[in-house]
């Protein structure tokens, strides 16, 4: 494809994008929602106005990158610390009871042991990208249950890294060595101390260096994009998401004194660009593979896993602060890292293709509920008060 | 490549970007000087950090619409049609004059006269995008100078195209009918005249809807850019080059009532992406080609022929309003339009490997030197005033 032929599609993106977030906004839906719907009904499955492609695939990463940039930024690493004892604990039992349920569920629909575990670990996955983007759309990524689930979903990324590097290993080999697990562990938790405990000084450090020396226009902005790239990519070398990369650059950065003007100008760039991670995701789904009633019916019972474990570690975990269900909630869908699993277990033939399609309904249905889900749970927390308005909303009002 | 490793490229790019513009700043050269010295030094021929990838050229494509679009969102019509005849002739004197110079030095050099008649059409183009950005770092865009020069270079694009249809049908059939050529030209025209009636009209109407009914966070940047790349597809489809159609758009978008807020919001977009562009023009280029003695011969007659052609065309434009000078060197410029010439002769076989790299060697000191000598023009014209800082300069208090 030529650099105008996506660019048409940037195009496309770009107007459904918003027509769909206009809709949203009215029928009182999320706008992330309306985005992967519109992602779905311009993709090849349906009106085939936007194929797949390499340019949309960076484009897509980048605005992700971007939002849990964002994010990060507004967080404080002392509150997301304040709640890390509660994250990890929903976070290790929200890998533990979907593994568990899901390995069950396989083997009681006739699986053997190496696809059920397939489908367990599928299932274990949290997807950080659904419920950051809606926690930040209604103003509450300061509340204390964003908080528990956006760390429990940096924990949950260290442990499905360590749950894919096992199962893959037993699935292949039969076994995996206790050497192997404790190396990935260790570089992954290396990684997240030192980019955390470094990263906000070099952060600070760097950042008063250029706010005070730059000349040059657009540096400051560039720079902190850059920043959150260069963490994006050392977090791809310990084999962590990018994207929890990018978060705990965007910690690193909301102790800079540039915060406020980096966070400003990176608004509209964030603008244009998350909705394409969005749209992506119902662009490569494959709807037209979902109508097989085999399909449906596997991926209804994973469904009631997926659902249901989820629910249950936030509720088990009775030290957490907040409301369970809204952290329960947030920790369902299974996004781009339940892909992930799906796709290796496909390709190394764990996984037939019903089996893989019923985890896409999964993964779809799960990152199309939480949102709205979501939304109506914190209103309901809010009292009578009405979302008139997204952006009208007090940040942390309601606790 | 993946998404990541396209991603480490981005992040290259924005700090070599960066770190260009900030020493440019200090040893008072023009930044997009540094910024293609960069991409020449980040590039395969030297360090080899960046390869060419199809997502960094849609990246790179992306930047020189913004940079279009943002400058033509600069400019008033109204401004650009009083200059409109000196534009004119200055294009059709400025694409005459290289393609005669330029066939008459390869005749003497010992060319074919096909071979010749590629070298003068490539010597002919004019390329918009380092003029714009100069003139816009310079804070000289509402000058007589940039107008005409800018005007020229959209009726240079028209001319180009219509050379390039004829060159290559002689090229290849030995003859071109005159119906190609109409066709062509009221193609081209046809886009421009009804871009430019209806365009301003149709933007006006279409943002103040969207500035009225819009609810949702972004939609107005969103759909600027959405604008600006749908007219670039419109010139396209016209055969024009998609940055005429970003900057008829932003002319468009000027006339809108939410210019000012969607001018702002692009700010740090185009920080982030133009100089992708320019580093792209370095990166891409294969310098180690040049060392050749033939190479650099050629090399060196044909540069005299460009320079010597565009700045003859600007002087004898009497009727042409500002300083002839200034003018002349902003047409000087071949950038990509001098590629894509070069390029199509490579790959129809009229032009050899030496000839092709000489041709880049042209397009690449032509686009180097430009910078710095209207910088230096400005300056002169601007008198004893110093160029301390770019940005604290007044739009166009000098004249």
């Amino acid at each position: 494809m030529s650099a105008t032929e996506v660019l048409r599609d940037v195009l496309i993106i770009l107007i459904a994008a918003k027509l769909a977030a206009e809709i949203a906004e009215r029928i009182k839906i999320p706008a992330v929602v309306g985005e992967i719907i519109a992602g779905v009904l311009i993709g090849p499955s349906l009106l085939g106005l936007v194929g797949a492609s390499s340019a949309l695939d960076v484009l897509a990463e980048l605005g992700v990158i971007l939002l849990l940039l964002q994010v990060g930024m507004e967080m404080d690493i002392k509150d997301l610390a304040a709640v890390g004892r509660a994250s990890v604990s929903v976070a290790v039992l929200g890998v533990v009871l979907p593994l568990a349920g899901g390995y069950a569920a396989g083997l009681a629909l006739g699986y053997d042991s190496n696809t059920s575990l397939f489908l367990g670990a599928a299932l274990s996955a949290t997807s950080v990208g659904i419920t950051a983007r809606v926690f930040s759309d209604l103003g509450a990524l300061a509340t204390v249950e964003a908080r528990t689930v956006l760390g429990a979903a940096v924990a949950d990324d260290v442990l499905g890294l360590v749950l894919l590097t096992i199962v893959v290993r037993v699935v292949g080999d039969g076994s995996v060595s206790v050497g192997t697990v404790l190396s990935t562990v260790l570089l992954a938790v290396g990684f997240l101390v030192v980019t955390t405990v470094l990263g906000g000084r070099l952060g600070v450090w760097l950042f008063r260096i250029i706010q005070r020396y730059s000349r040059a226009a657009g540096t400051l902005v560039a720079l902190a994009l850059a920043f959150a790239l260069a963490f994006a990519e050392l977090a791809d070398t310990a084999k962590l998401a990018p994207i929890v990369g990018a978060f705990v650059a965007g910690l690193a950065l909301s102790r800079t004194e540039s915060r406020e003007r980096i966070a400003r100008e990176l608004t509209p760039v964030g603008h244009l660009f998350v909705p394409v991670f969005f749209l992506q995701i119902g662009i490569a789904a494959q709807v037209d593979r979902f109508v097989d009633p085999t399909v449906l019916g596997v991926a209804g019972a994973l469904f009631v896993v997926a659902v249901v474990g989820k629910l249950l570690s936030a509720a088990a975990v009775l030290s957490a602060p907040g409301d369970k269900l809204l952290v329960g909630i947030g920790m369902i869908p299974r996004g781009e890292v339940g892909l992930i699993f799906a796709t290796i277990g496909l390709s190394n033939g764990v996984l037939g293709g019903d089996l893989y399609a019923a985890l896409l309904l999964v993964v779809l249905a799960t990152t199309l509920m939480s949102p709205s889900l979501l939304r109506f749970r914190l209103r309901a927390l809010r009292g009578a008060q009405r979302l008139e308005s997204e952006d009208a909303m007090p940040a942390s009002g309601w606790l």
